[in-house]
């Protein structure tokens, strides 16, 4: 198995992604792909002990910089890295193909290269995103915004797919994360979406609230991705508050090497287990993988672990073969158009 | 000074209701007038010894049951006890409307009979909601949904007069929650309100993500309500998630008298202090304070204190006259139009 690895994306990048991507091939055994500038990419792996594992590199100069529009720029950068790394699964060089680098070109990259699963408008990114309800997905989370009902209905359909696949729920229930429980509530795109999400033939249960999330009141929890990137980043940013607050505060009262083990646990209550699947670009037809910018070399490690499960789980061809239950049912039925 | 209660609204009405006007009463010198039916008001009065305090009854038979939509329910049910409260502050027997009853109902009864404060087109919710950052305000949590660039504008300047009149701070930075910190990020609406904001006048700081709410990037951070109702209920339960969890990991290693004491300085780090203003309507024409369906006695006492200093702040009229140096800069250069 190969990872295609853009080189040149995150704000640690080439050092830590190329540190990470030695260390993950290594670690997991499969071979990595470094597309980016051959002589910077080099230097870099000169640094570490390769011999042993499957490295090899791709050229490019161009790659795209935090902050520029992305489809803006891999219009004029026709080589920049991610473009030429999402290239390599396309050709069937490599299996997955990993970024750090900014969501909208890697997004903008899958799009164009890989495509999307027939019937799924956008990729979209979801997962169990709290250590406390790990048998909830929240999708999406990707800050796809201003979705239509029915793109809000394939955010369901696939997460119904990867909860299945990557979670191994029979049946999973889907929700709509919404301003209050009862039916009615919502924004106008939500309450158009519980009408049509009652006819899907998903095991729909209805509106859910914040609150919901932590309980993990449905396995499937759906949102527009405005709303998941705020939620989501928001926990993020309590967690490390939280973790703080209580390492300063247990080390009034124990020895700092027991504080650090409560926190250690306590880390893992907030964090779900990784699963297949999160960081990926569902609905893409390829797994195309990314982590946040900030990615140092261990989060490398992680994703390449997180690719190689979700080439192993099939998860593309999964929700093929899902979605194309899904929708003879609604076509039998009439109730979507799925072909738009 | 006197305050309308609602005697009727709240999950558990009248009872926790009139036990929580008693005390709340004695406790913050102020009178009290209970609306709902005589003969149920009594009983429960009758339980208590309010012999040195300030309480008459307005009698209704009619109130509004939790579920019901409120709009339309008013309008058969025309003394419901909602709405009577309201009118006491309306013909000036109060100076404050407390109810604990189905937010819909309180929105509608303080659009209908006290009206909004010129220039601003609906009732906001907003104020700190996390211990973490006691000088963030967040608007609009209260569930007002789809929002147009310009009421996320109101928004922006009553929440601005909050901070001012309530935190102290003199000139409050202004932001819009976003998807990402850089201009560009948002949904169509955010968007386009980042350029009215620009223009506003106010100290717009530009766009923050999630974790800006835990660090308290802004004073005044304003988004659509259905995400700030999303979020408010994800650190809602998320609080008692975590005090949980703690609670039962300590207990491990410590006695629990030092639990308790650890736990508590905990809940007193996630909540914010309470600030006049938390869980009034903003906008009205008229202080209409409302907490939560579950209230029990002792948010009844606490409501009655936040509506108490909203009375002796006169923030009603700072709000008018704020919002009027706003209106004058801003038909000056003839960006808003306010009068919609």
């Amino acid at each position: 198995m190969k990872m295609a690895i853009d080189a040149m994306g995150g704000d640690y990048a080439p050092e830590e992604i190329i540190k990470g991507a030695v260390t993950g091939a290594r670690q997991n055994g499969v071979g990595v792909i470094l597309v980016g500038p051959q002589d910077r990419i080099e230097q870099e792996l000169a640094k570490y002990n390769h011999n042993s594992i499957d490295v090899s590199i791709v050229h490019t100069d161009e790659y795209l910089i935090e902050g520029e529009p992305a489809a803006y720029a891999l219009r004029k950068k026709r080589n920049a890295s991610i473009l030429v790394a999402v290239k390599q699964v396309r050709d069937g060089k490599a299996d997955a193909v990993l970024s750090m680098g900014p969501t909208g070109g890697v997004y903008s990259a899958a799009l164009q290269v890989l495509g999307m699963v027939e019937g799924i408008s956008r990729p979209m990114i979801g997962g169990p995103f709290l250590g406390y309800s790990p048998q909830s997905i929240i999708v999406d989370m990707g800050g796809n915004v201003d979705n239509r009902p029915d793109q809000l209905l394939d955010f369901a359909v696939v997460g119904t797919v990867y909860a299945r696949k990557s979670l191994n729920i029979l049946n999973p229930t889907v929700a709509l994360l919404s301003n209050g429980k009862e039916e009615g509530k919502g924004n106008d795109v939500v309450k158009q979406a519980y009408d049509l999400f009652k006819k899907s033939g998903l095991n729909f249960v209805g509106n859910v609230e914040g609150s919901d999330l932590v309980a993990g009141s449905a396995n499937v929890i759906v949102c527009d991705g405005f709303v998941g990137n705020c939620v989501v980043k928001f926990n993020e940013g309590l967690a490390l508050k939280n973790m703080e607050w209580w390492r300063s505060k247990l080390a009034e009262t124990m020895p700092l090497n027991k504080v650090d083990e409560i926190i250690e646990d306590y880390r893992q209550a907030l964090y779900p287990p990784r699963s297949a699947g999160a960081g990926t670009l569902w609905g893409v037809n390829g797994v195309v993988c990314k982590n946040h910018g900030a990615s140092r070399s261990q989060d490398i490690v992680a994703t390449i672990e997180i690719a190689k499960r979700a080439v192993e789980m099939d998860l593309v061809n999964a929700l093929k073969a899902e979605l194309e239950v899904v929708r003879r049912r609604l076509n039998q039925t009439s109730l979507v158009n799925f072909t738009r």
